[in-house]
């Protein structure tokens, strides 16, 4: 980067990220994120009525797929992919083909820092995954490699190399990511408070993942990230991303991979419905309170050494074990099996997901 | 509350904690800190040479313990309280009769928050005590009692009472707290982020507790707070909130209680000499890694729902598992049984810690 003054640097990562959207509406929210997406290319995936036509600002670099296109592409396959529920956009986690994914809401808009800065979410993210997790043990000043900061007295020097970083889980300023029940209760929170700090979720340790603002390292956790069967048709909406996040964690945990949370924040702009996002979430609330236990307990085995093996195992013990608590498991777990086999067809061999064992699996 | 304009409210627990200061020089630092602590009670653990006298800025309340006072109030058993060493503190836990205990260094001073308003350490302390922790699940808002957050949408409600909180550890703006090995390799290093969170350290994650700036729950959790021989005559130093820390963290996952981590700040004035500290410290450097191990992988009987059986129950496990590692652990492990008889003689049984069980403990 010997360019003069005046040159921009080159944008990190720049041909091996693809930002995925989820949309049903015309995209001028990139309208503010120019300057910090227009290098990269899109995936725009198109929820809802194909016929509908997306607009897209100008200048963005883009393909976009609405159902017409996943039903082609994926044959009798597609139906692993929701349709009415922005957990489509894990569509565009597979057709990828770059390492690494940042995806973001259309109502998602650039926050400031405290200083009044806009803050570039996307660089923030890509520095998380870049540089490694600390999932073994807690380190009280927070990211460790971060400027300024290190591991304090008493950290054990063995782990100090960390762990490779496969998701970088970013937070709201605005609107926080409460539930229909708690956006009920309290409908003027604002999430006011920047907490300047990103850290590790620690290894064991289950955690809420949002996919509002979430970037990943699609060759060490891609297939693990699937949104699950959401929206039309289905009986819970809203749990995509949770679900996604509790595959995710155990997979991570079992493979060695750190995940972070924190930084970067966007502005969330709107609260969703509570009236609407309660008739989606009921039975998840309660089936939730199955799902964590279950989670908490899952054990891979030894022989699990990539993504895809840990995540057939993982849909193997949704289905014995979940299944009783409504007949949905057990056709999310299908679902979980035929994502696999999608993936796997459309990411052959030569680029498929390394195998992440180094010894770390347990 | 009630009082009229310009009178000050009550200070929150005023007659329920005790502020523990390990100290080998006169205590000016205090004039500082008058505002917060004069309401409270001080307990002065004087290390070294007896005979020295420490003056306390007028108009605060205090009692002083010297070596002196130690050896006669605790007879043959004094041998479990360091000497030389600010372990010496944990003499002052024992000693109090208050519910809560704040412990600070005496180069700790006020720091400002990034308004410019000085902080109020022992306040947010306190609030962190009074409000439950959430071991079982990470909230990716941070603490979720704390105004203007909560519990985020995928957080269990089953988990949403949260457990008792039994130490709040804070942090330290200015000199970081670094091993000798960081301190020499970054002698210029400040720590300048503010991180405005609180956060539960999860169940099952251990981390590196700093004495400098904790409080904690003498009910629920004052038998774990042993900080260890160190110091004179002993092959180690710079390890005793460690050792407190990784037992009171293993003790508070079996018993179900919380530790939260994060605010307030004091500001640290003045790096130790680090050829000294790592003197008193390379041994604990290759210590720990067996050290930590260890406690990653206790596991403490189901019948064990006191503290006090917790700690002994731990202190057999260390004879058992570290002796082989060096003497030391033999000495420390009888050490830990001496401080155990030592606690529950200066606090009888009418006045011994609660029985924490409530079922949580695994």
């Amino acid at each position: 980067m010997a360019g003069g003054g005046g040159v921009a640097p080159t944008p990190l990562l720049k041909d091996q990220l693809d930002i995925v959207i989820p949309t049903i509406r015309n995209l001028d929210f990139l309208e503010m994120w120019r300057p910090f997406f227009q290098p990269y290319h899109l995936i725009i995936v198109q929820d809802g009525d194909p016929s509908k036509i997306i607009e897209v600002p100008e200048g963005f670099d883009y393909e976009l797929y609405n159902r017409n296109d996943i039903n082609r592409i994926l044959g009798p396959k597609a139906s692993c992919i929701s349709f009415k529920d922005s957990a489509c956009r894990c569509f565009g986690y597979m057709v990828s083909k770059k390492k690494y994914i940042y995806t973001i809401d259309d109502d998602c808009f650039v926050a400031k820092d405290p200083s009044g800065k806009d803050i570039n979410a996307l660089e923030q993210h890509i520095k998380n995954l870049l540089c490694p997790s600390t999932p073994y043990f807690f380190n009280t000043l927070y990211d460790p490699y971060r400027d300024g900061a290190d591991f304090v007295r008493g950290y054990p020097f063995s782990l100090r190399e960390g762990a490779p970083t496969a998701v970088s889980h970013g937070l709201w300023l605005n609107i926080p990511d409460y539930d229909a029940p708690t956006q009920l209760v309290k409908p003027r929170e604002r999430n006011t408070r920047y907490v300047d700090a990103v850290m590790t979720i620690p290894k064991g340790t289950l955690f809420p993942m949002c996919g509002m603002n979430l970037a990943f390292d699609r060759e060490l956790i891609g297939p693990a990230m699937y949104f699950g069967l959401m929206g039309d048709g289905q009986p819970i909406g809203r749990y995509d991303d949770m679900w996604a996040g509790w595959c995710t964690k155990v997979i991570c945990d079992h493979l060695g991979l750190g995940i972070k949370t924190g930084l970067p924040y966007i502005w969330h702009s709107k609260a969703s419905n509570p009236f609407v996002n309660l008739k989606k979430e009921y039975k998840g609330i309660y089936w939730q309170e199955e799902m964590i236990p279950f989670f908490q307990s899952v054990v891979l085995p030894k022989e699990c050494t990539t993504v895809q093996h840990c995540y057939i195992e993982l849909a193997k013990q949704v289905k014995t074990k979940l299944a009783n608590v409504d007949p949905y498991f057990t056709k999310l777990a299908d679902a979980m099996v035929t994502w696999t086999e999608a993936w796997d067809e459309l990411n052959p061999s030569g680029e498929a997901p390394a195998d992440t064992s180094n010894g770390k699996a347990k």
